[in-house]
C-alpha cells in the first residue's frame, strides 16, 4: 500500500514535469514568435504558468530552450515527409507535403518567420535530419515528376521558395487564412505538368541548408537591438 | 557679374540642398531596412554622410523622416499602375504591374518588409493615393479578365496576396534573386486563364488598406524592445 501510493506519486511528478515541458514549448513559441528568439526567459515561464526555476530546470539555457521549441517542429515535419513519401499517387504525396507544411506554418502564427530571421545558428546535430530531409524532399519530386504530374523543369529548391514566400505571407497576415490558403492553391496549380507551357527562369542554388541563413538578412538583423 | 555669382551660388546651395535630401532619404530605407523603422537618427545620418543637424533640417522629425522615404516608394507604384494601365494589351500591363513591383521589392533589399512590419500608423493623407492605387489595380484585374487572359475567379485582393508572400521571400533571402524571379514567374503562370482549370479557394477581405494592419501582427510585435 505504501509502496504502492509511492509509485503513483513518483508517475504523478513524472506526469507533471512532462506537462510543465510541455506547456514551456508551447510557450516559448508563442512569446518567440511575438518577440522574437531574445525574449526574456521569464516572459515564457511567465507564459506557461510556471515558476523561472521551473523553466531553468527543464531548459537551463535559452539555446536548450530554442533547441527544445524547433525539435517538434522539425519531428512534425519529418513525419510530414515521411507520410507524403509513402503516398500511393506520387503527385497527392507532394501536394500533401505542401498543404502539411503551410498548414503548420498558419497555425503556429509567425514561428516560422522568427527562426528564419532570428536563430542564430542551428546546432550541428540537426545537420543529419536535414540532409535527411533534403534527400527525402529531392525524393518526392522526383517521383512526381517521373508520373508526369509535377511539372519537369520543378527544381527542388523550388519548394524552399515556395516555403519560404508563404512562410512571409502568414507573418505578415497571422490571421489571414483564405490568403494563405489561396496563395498555396495557386502555387500548386502552377507547379502542375498539364499547365507548364511557358519556361521559367533558372532556378538558384537555395537549399534547406541555406535558410537558416536568412539570420543575416534585414530581418534577422532588424531583431537585434540596434541601441536606440 | 555680381548678381550673375550670387544667383549661381544660390542656385548650388538648393543643388546641394536637395542631394543631401536624397541622400538621407536613400541612407533612411537602408537603415530602416537592417534595423527596422525605430533605428537611431544619428545612424541615418551617418550613413548619408551628412550631420544630424543637416538631417534635422529636411527631416525635423522621424515620421517625417518615414514618410519622405516612403512617398517616394508610393510615387513609384503609382507610376508603375499608371504605364500598366496603359499597356496595349491588359495581361501585358498586368504582368508589367507584378514584376515591376518584386523588382522594387528586390531591389529596395527588405524596405518593404521593414515598412510592412513597423510602420505605426500610415500617414492619413496617404488615404486618398491608396484608394486611387486600389481603384487602378481593379480596373487592371477587370481588363485583364475582360481580355480572356487573366483567370476569372482572381480576386484583386489576390495581387496583394502575391505581393506580401514575395515580399517575405526577398526579406529572408535579400540576395536570392534567382528565388525571387521563379516565384514570380510561377505566380504569373498560375494566373493565367488558360492554366484555370481548378477551383480556388474563396478569397479573403485583404485590400490595400488592411496592409499596413501587418503592423499589429507579430513581426510588427517582434520588432519593439520587449524590455529584455
Amino acid at each position: 500500500m505504501a509502496e504502492s501510493s509511492r509509485i503513483t506519486a513518483r508517475g504523478g511528478v513524472r506526469a507533471d514535469a512532462r506537462r510543465n515541458r510541455e506547456r514551456v514549448l508551447v510557450a516559448a513559441r508563442a512569446v518567440f514568435a511575438e518577440h522574437g528568439i531574445e525574449a526574456p526567459m521569464a516572459t515564457v515561464a511567465r507564459r506557461a504558468g510556471v515558476g523561472v526555476a521551473t523553466l531553468y530546470r527543464h531548459f537551463p539555457t535559452r539555446d536548450a530552450l530554442v533547441r527544445g521549441a524547433f525539435a517538434q517542429q522539425m519531428e512534425t515535419c519529418a513525419r510530414t515527409l515521411t507520410e507524403a513519401l509513402a503516398a500511393p499517387d506520387p503527385w497527392q504525396g507532394f501536394q500533401q507535403l505542401v498543404e502539411t507544411v503551410c498548414a503548420l506554418q498558419r497555425e503556429e502564427r509567425g514561428f516560422p518567420a522568427a527562426f528564419l530571421a532570428a536563430f542564430p545558428d542551428v546546432p550541428s546535430h540537426h545537420e543529419q535530419s536535414r540532409q535527411q530531409a533534403e534527400r527525402g524532399l529531392t525524393t518526392l519530386v522526383r517521383r512526381a515528376q517521373a508520373a508526369g504530374a509535377l511539372r519537369a523543369d520543378f527544381h527542388p529548391s523550388d519548394l524552399a521558395v515556395a516555403l519560404l514566400a508563404h512562410c512571409g505571407l502568414v507573418a505578415a497576415l497571422p490571421d489571414d487564412g483564405a490568403a494563405s490558403r489561396r496563395l498555396v492553391a495557386y502555387l500548386l496549380q502552377s507547379f502542375r505538368a498539364d499547365r507548364a507551357n511557358e519556361p521559367l527562369p533558372p532556378p538558384g542554388a537555395l537549399t534547406l541548408r541555406s535558410l537558416p541563413m536568412a539570420a543575416d538578412g534585414p530581418r534577422g538583423r532588424r531583431q537585434r537591438p540596434s541601441g536606440a
